[in-house]
């Protein structure tokens, strides 16, 4: 899995119909040292209702449809997780 | 699923059987923020409709073959939305 | 899919037994704009009776198992289709 | 399989249900020659118990799902083995 | 597929039960032109005896999962087969 910053949405009116009334967010991956973007996006399914400036991480390829949301969808990006907490090395880097 | 500009068309007349009648796009990934093309192209088909100039995103791997038009299809990547608006950090970004 | 070049062929005696009697070629992605070589090379399974130079596409990953000739094969690259034209913002980039 | 150094753990109370109670690590991506961590990281199931600062290598994509502690649930990435001795052109180039 | 030379090997006592007995071989990606490497390694299972320093090509994803030797596995690479001779553009670039 990929950690990411949730930096937006996605809307469409005209998309694959299995995906009528999904919420599509816009993620950009970050560097979990610094924390900061790494000006690389990706658009991926909602698994658990994550913020806009929330830290994620998703699941990608076949185990996007993995999630209870997402069983059977087009999608090859689902994010799995909100971030509470990274520690690394024994401290604690990140807190949410 | 990645962003992208249809950016034209590929026709093949010798190519593997179940891909007959099928609309191939030429897409150029894009950068979200400048929505700018990014020089990197990818072939995929088409769930959507999706015409020239438009801004779409696709579905790699095993995800791009759950589109209603594409089960069962050779393919790895398929366009499964035409995107409306993008809107990021609260500011509406792109706008069709 | 990605656009590539065939630029050569791969012999191996000694190869999973399925994989007996299969051509395995060697492709160069190429740039769709100057259709120059990118210097990256994969090797993959003929699905269309490709020749050395012609301009093709082929499907990674299990994708490249759902064409006629590679079904439960150990392949991840399959080439299936030869492209004739492509054509990019109403002109036509390439013919063959 | 990719080789990676454990640098940490994440922790997350907001998830998709099925990853209730599993430990999730952060590996950094190392170079097999000089050991060093290459600054990419990714968040990874953990299916040996494996340690900070261990040696692991992981499966990507649907593989990470064929571990005993994986089987169906939404990972991409799962620690399958914890690395004891690498060797490379007849010399032991990592012992644990 | 992806050209690689045998580099060494990789011995784990702690790994998944499935793959238990394996032989885990450490593959440095190789350029087909210089056939020089290009310090890019995957840790990959074993599908036809490869030997250190040996040209071979393996498969990745679930692919990896199709050779005889691997089904079930938890491997998400696999040597299919080992190279005799690479032609490019009617000339014999490579002869075991």
């Amino acid at each position: 899995m990929i950690l990411a910053r949730v930096s937006g949405t996605v809307v469409s009116s005209r998309k694959a119909e299995k995906m009528e009334g999904l919420r599509l967010l816009l993620l950009e991956k970050i560097d979990p040292i610094s924390m900061k973007g790494k000006n690389e996006f990706v658009v991926a399914m909602d698994g658990v209702g994550a913020g806009l400036g929330e830290i994620v991480f998703y699941v990608s390829g076949s185990g996007a449809r993995m999630a209870e949301t997402t069983l059977g969808l087009p999608t090859d990006a689902t994010v799995t997780a909100i971030v509470d907490v990274i520690e690394q090395n024994g401290n604690i880097s990140y807190q949410k």
